[in-house]
């Protein structure tokens, strides 16, 4: 039985999963019913919080888009990228990464990609808030970045790939001061050049049913 | 050479590590130079954000609280509780509720904390948005504790865990309306009961050292 990824290529935390199964050399079947089947008692017995993605693998029902991903870490270990490290230290640095995207760089990124997309009208104050707590986390990444090649050593791990696809959102948006905050770093700059141009995430982007951009998450 | 745990016993992030070392039965050395000190090139040496806990085992510098929790599950696996389950069912459960923890959870609750613990004036209307989709969650762990001893089986693990040192943040606020948003939901309550009587959190809060929120985090 084949592993089934419920959910729309459009939702960044869709394309984590995604990405995840490509760089481990695994196929999958994306199955999505429209916005309103993630309401629905079929989908929420498998999400109960009713959103995109969720997994299954035979009777292994999952969600949470990270914890998925881990998941298919764990299962084919071995086999494509070692997305956690090869060993018990790169683990550990691979983690305390994976909870800085999760703690630091996801909340300061996600309000600005919230009123840019889902807001008729951007609050302007919300915005310059999260501007200036991602510039911040931007400053200790530039730092990191200048010691290692990828954030948690010199390996691509999930620590860099979490934060593909919401970067994604604040690269798309035709205000140019958002892409700035990544160009002007010249080595979160090299990174992220770096880790899209991955085939993983140029198949995602490049997949016609990536209709990117046109759903637009509530939060 | 010791495990060295750099912060203070106030703070929920460094009880996150204190109470996992103590379930792994492991000694460990708890160094705390003052607020101050978390500013100083000697600590941004070993966490750039400047936050405790850090973490040291050796050369081996971490931090991020959960993540070096994680890191010790790992290095030593099979001593005291499996905290991230015995078999790659049981981590990927354990992992999608320690994401729920993160991502859900902790967003919703964090705000109400802040409010109470650091603000003179706390903002009712933060209040109220947060303290809504804090019910919202726990509605969701009501069902799922009826089915399950704990959030990711019928074993006590991180996905557990670590809600402990925040949630006591609320049942400390002398606001009675806080307890109630637990004690209201009767598995909820059960399993709260369950998880705080366990003899490693007993510890933590009996500690004279735990001058609890007389240390206001800010946020
Ligand atoms: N923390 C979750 C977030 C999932 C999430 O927010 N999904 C959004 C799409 S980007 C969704 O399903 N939204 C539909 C809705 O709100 O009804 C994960 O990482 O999987
Ligand atoms: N996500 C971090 C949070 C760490 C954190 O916020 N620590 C607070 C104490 S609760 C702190 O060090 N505050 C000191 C400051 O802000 O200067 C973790 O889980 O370790």
């Amino acid at each position: 039985m084949g592993l089934k990824v419920h959910g729309d290529i459009s939702s960044p935390f869709v394309k984590i999963v995604i990405m995840t199964l490509d760089e481990k050399n695994e196929d999958f079947e994306l199955v999505f019913g429209g916005l309103s089947s993630l309401k629905t008692e079929e989908f929420t017995a498998k999400n109960p919080f009713g959103l995109m993605p969720a997994f299954e693998d035979g009777d292994l029902v999952l969600f949470e888009s990270r914890a998925i991903a881990r998941y298919v870490e764990a299962k084919f270990e071995g086999q494509g990228t070692a997305l956690l490290g090869t060993n018990i230290r790169e683990h550990a640095l691979v983690n305390v990464w994976n909870d800085v995207e999760s703690q630091t760089f996801y909340p300061s990124i996600w309000p600005i990609c919230r009123e840019f997309y889902s807001k008729k009208v951007p609050d302007v104050s919300v915005i310059e808030a999260s501007r200036e707590k991602l510039e911040k986390v931007l400053d200790i990444y530039e730092t990191q970045l200048s010691k290692r090649k990828y954030l948690a050593g010199d390996f691509f791990s999930f620590a860099d790939l979490f934060h593909i696809p919401v970067l994604h959102f604040l690269q798309c948006l035709s205000d140019d001061t958002f892409r700035s905050v990544i160009n002007s770093r010249p080595h979160v700059y090299k990174w992220h050049q770096d880790i899209t141009s991955r085939p993983s995430w140029k198949k995602i982007i490049s997949e016609p049913k990536a209709s990117d951009w046109s759903y637009i998450p509530k939060v």
